[in-house]
């Protein structure tokens, strides 16, 4: 069943998924799109403040995307990603960490140029095994409307 | 020579470098962590609102930081990124499209808690060839201090 516009409801809070998150995986991403010696060199890292690797932002910002798009968005009627709002990286990601993602649905509106389209805003959160939570973010999607309506 | 909080001069502005999308990467990362059909199935993008496969938000971020990170931030004695806000995904990113990456520094200032740190806040705008803007977002990193001084 596709989750259309009518069918998310503003308060909705839901536990989506986790992934573990792997030594191998930290820097294999890194090495491509964020090559700091604190995401990709052992010795390098530690010398840091964190003393050992720490998954790049991006990378955990990613697992974040995975969780929600493979438990939330891939069942919805959702047509794009409109922005990102607020987002903070609280706490570092160690290899063998285990992230779990939670959203609220904070916000809904149609839209005013489209009948067929309406706007979701959520709250996304991560928290790591510890129940410590790592990022939040706020994100924008347009979902289409399952009855078009007047704008 | 590594570039410390001092030596950043708020106003500057630079372009980073640039980045040639290819369709294989593009269903590489979505794969992993935006698996939607108009990101992995070019049958299923054809029929969508963007006529052809197009890159996931997240990939166009993720391109966006490696370029930041191997044109600026390697260079300098940054610590850690903080946050992102207002992230904007204005326009899709298509299969062969080139990606440039410029920098304005917007704000510094010193560390409240650590004598040896300072903060930097950068305005990151990716356009494609056709000089449109595809992206746009405020980054806050936290840069080491060359000369610690009073907080």
């Amino acid at each position: 069943m596709a989750r259309y516009y009518e069918d998310v409801t503003v308060g909705t809070e839901q536990t989506l998924g986790s992934w573990r998150v792997t030594k191998d995986e930290i820097v294999d991403f890194a090495s491509r799109f964020d090559p700091q010696p604190i995401h990709v060199d052992e010795e390098a890292a530690q010398e840091s403040i964190f003393g050992e690797l720490v998954a790049s932002g991006i990378h955990t910002l990613s697992i974040c995307m995975r969780i929600a798009v493979k438990e939330y968005y891939l069942q919805s009627e959702n047509l794009a990603g409109e922005r990102i709002d607020r987002l903070r990286w609280e706490q570092p990601v160690y290899p063998g960490e285990t992230l779990t993602v939670r959203s609220t649905v904070v916000e809904k509106s149609p839209s005013d140029t489209h009948p067929n389209r309406g706007t979701i805003v959520s709250r996304i959160e991560m928290f790591n095994q510890a129940d410590e939570r790592v990022l939040h973010l706020t994100v924008t999607a347009m979902f289409k409307r399952r009855s078009p309506g007047d704008v």
